[in-house]
């Protein structure tokens, strides 16, 4: 089934489904064979691996250069976090183009002006968009999509930017008539308050998509209930991998030897494996002359 | 300290010095504020990370994106393990001439072909350059770089290849003789019986860097007997992540929940913390007019 | 109609075709607006537009970069000047993979090593690739390819390389085995008479491409009674730019004004016209609201 | 000379000064060929021949990408055109970073909002960014430079925008203050009326900077009394281009031959001067076994 087609199934489905962060190709393969449905291509993921801010440090070609090489490892739909659309409307159309032709299945573009600035940072720096700038903008991008099944997520900010739960409402309603497909409402208190009130006011107008980073122990059923479509584990990847990393890297640099961690990494067959270079290779017997071993065109 | 002297002095030091792998700008900060004086941008890591395979999949300026990401995010010297120098001399001469301008301080070629296949994988794939060809290409890089710092490491894939120490020795003597700054000598045996033999023999002509990824058990101390200059853990922060990433994946997608992992992972304070965020608020307080929240231009 | 499918029509048409070379959007553009069927992405004009040399010298990504501007800016169908294929079997599978991502109509690659050098320098570098090993690279790009239209031909450098006709046809003979969708025969005599002689014994075995460049004054009726399928005007907008700016540029210097050459300019007008930009202004009326005009995200 | 230097040397040389449009390596060449001192890199121009609207549709990162080329092509100083800045301050100082790397010698941005409309195009979108906001920019870039001869040059688009003379000399004054090198000052009149009143009230307080693209009939002479310090040929290459390539492919499409057009062009010749090729044939014989032709590694 298309990546497209699949998303859009994500999205409406009836039960709650999940969908993983990922940050490159390789652990958007991991989120694959762990057994999830959908990849969340996370902005802060993304850039932080790259070693730079969440504010558009990285230019938009430079995150759909990983999200092609996510998008060509895996099988399963990616979910692109779109920040503002890197823009206006104008660049959110090109954004939707070029995702489009990467075979990314779906984006999400939040409230917010550009550049952006992450939304679990307190402080200044959550300035709103204009509602009718920002709907003109989902507008402009469903009208661009050639995919009918393109989806396109408007994430509302208004709780971030502590505004309180009508301005919320009048933002998601705005957005829903200006064509998105989903809504994604952020809250980062640690319970789930706001996305309850949320959620008996909007009444299943639009399928909602969460990301309970912050409120992590409310109970997964409880967001069932409230009707949530879709849960974004949405940057526990990159978590674990720097936890991983500094532990090791802490280790190796005290012990200056690799004995005690070897057992505890994954094996180099695990890399390759990974990597797919069986498939190749298996094609080397296939299409490379072995009368050619050594002879300049060998892999 | 320039990054290419800082390099150099690692290579020429009379101590065992050690540099650790970095796959992104994220893991070759971890490295640095682990301690290590050096980051090795392992082909095999970069590659995996981007989910295709060690044989030049990735186009060489597409590990030149990498590169500048992780060059940008520390002040330790990176040692580009830098596969064949990507095609014949005119490539590598190229190669020297961008990595100068991205800050990268020296570059390790191996005498493969290109594609090259991972010296790891068994089988055939690893048919050796002419020595006439390979020691042109290194005289082309020393004769094109402008910084007289700049490292290049001449990597001796004979004992990889099946061939002996007398092929070794003599790989690396016309190497020496190119203009090489170091020789860096290969084996896949599971213990140091090559490179042993092979520092006896070269009785220390020039700097020698090992990686002891299927030699590991053999004591560090060993090393520093044998005289070697240089030691590269050469894809454990990969290694790390893939294992986290997977047992993390693995255990979300079946508790459908974050409660159990929470406490494993970073937090999200560390996240910001490694992509600098404090700098950036430092700076809007700095540069950007409070009266301007919220008109456009915030971050 | 596919791209894909217009090359395919193109090629295997029973009246001669002719397809013009272009080297970024703007002169893919110029090519479609002027009648063209079908855009030549060159090589050679890639890499001088670059200011780089045509021996692989821009890496394969950046000229897939410039392919991207161009195929987005056209409906016509571009056919690539592939070189070699970027390195063996598997650097040209991933080629076609990503033409193919990049709705790129087809690619031609030359039985050379790589780093290519252009065909039309004298001297050495003109050594070919082993047959077994080129044919196997054909089938692999066919068996790539997921549009069945996708064409792959193969350019026989027998003649450039100072073999004869007999080489020439065993060449063709086995690349056409390898499942090659046409033939391009290349020669830089000034007359045609390799040509000629390949055409009488080739028999229309499958449809030839050629690029005149050399042989320009050949009439073209000739080839059409040769029974060609295609000829490429390889690098003729690269040259007459060249010209123009150079003109352009020593008369500007000297005059220290631009009184003198106005006229003999496009018009600003027509630069903008080129560009789109009354869609551009068409969609702010549609997307854009008013209000919002001059607070932040106004184009 | 540095790059950096040379240029600050032209914007502050008592003598009126001038440099050339280029939009790619090849023509960054030509302009150096011809004798100027220094380059134009012309966002529009840029735009154009990637077949994109001058409305940063292309992203920051695949501009700076033509830069790199264009800076390796030539020794002379570019000056690029920075729009915006493409963000905020943050995005300006990354900018910043990223030239120097590169070694492009100065920036110059203009007071609009992101993303911009190119000023010569008449209607809405030109509004101005905030003046403090603008001004904090300028002040950003320059506390970011590394080489104290980086330049940055502040577009002032008052007149564009349809505000007078007040407000064009409020704004200078601010970028003076805040830092800037030279102030661009831009009008779209026929007439150099706007420049006249302008360099009247300004009485040389900085080095300024015009693009007579629109008033191009007045006298030369006349912006050295005014005491003009730099003027800007800011878009014909790419003009001239354009001329020449559109009558070129329609004649050819016309004639079905090159016959016409071979004498009206560059030769192939110039072409792989232009590109450097003698030097890679020396290189090859420098470094290049001649017993290793046609062995693989063979240009």
């Amino acid at each position: 089934m298309k990546k497209t087609k699949q998303l859009r199934n994500l999205v409406n489905s009836p039960k709650l489904e999940f969908i993983m962060e990922a940050h490159n190709g390789l652990s958007a393969k991991i989120v694959e064979e762990a057994g999830f449905k959908g990849i969340w291509a996370s902005g802060l993921s993304i850039s932080a691996a790259m070693g730079v801010r969440d504010s558009n440090e990285a230019s938009w070609t430079q995150v759909l250069d990983v999200l092609e090489f996510m998008s060509d490892a895996t099988s399963i739909p990616i979910l692109l976090d779109g920040d503002t659309g890197y823009g206006n409307f104008n660049n959110a159309r090109r954004l939707v183009k070029k995702l489009e032709q990467h075979s990314i299945a779906g984006v999400c573009i939040e409230d917010k002006r550009f550049p952006k600035m992450n939304s679990l940072i307190n402080g200044q720096g959550q300035a709103l968009a204009d509602i009718e700038e920002f709907s003109g903008k989902i507008k402009a991008m469903k009208d661009t999509q050639t995919d009918e099944d393109f989806t396109v997520v408007a994430r509302v900010e208004a709780f971030i930017a502590g505004k309180g739960l009508e301005a919320a409402l009048q933002r998601a309603e705005a957005y829903r008539k200006a064509g998105a497909d989903a809504v994604f409402i952020h809250s980062k208190r640690t319970d789930a308050a706001e996305i309850e009130t949320f959620m008996k006011e909007w009444a299943g107008r639009l399928p909602v998509v969460i990301v309970p980073t912050k409120y992590y122990t409310t109970p997964t059923a409880r967001f069932q209930e409230l009707g949530i479509s879709l849960v974004i584990w949405a940057n526990h990847n990159l978590r674990a991998s720097i936890q991983a990393m500094q532990h090791l890297s802490n280790r190796i640099y005290r012990d200056e030897s690799l004995v005690h961690i070897e057992k505890s990494v994954a094996t180099l067959e695990e890399v390759f494996r990974l990597q797919g270079v069986e498939e190749l290779q298996a094609a080397e017997r296939q299409y490379f002359p072995s009368s050619e071993s050594g002879s300049g065109g060998h892999v």
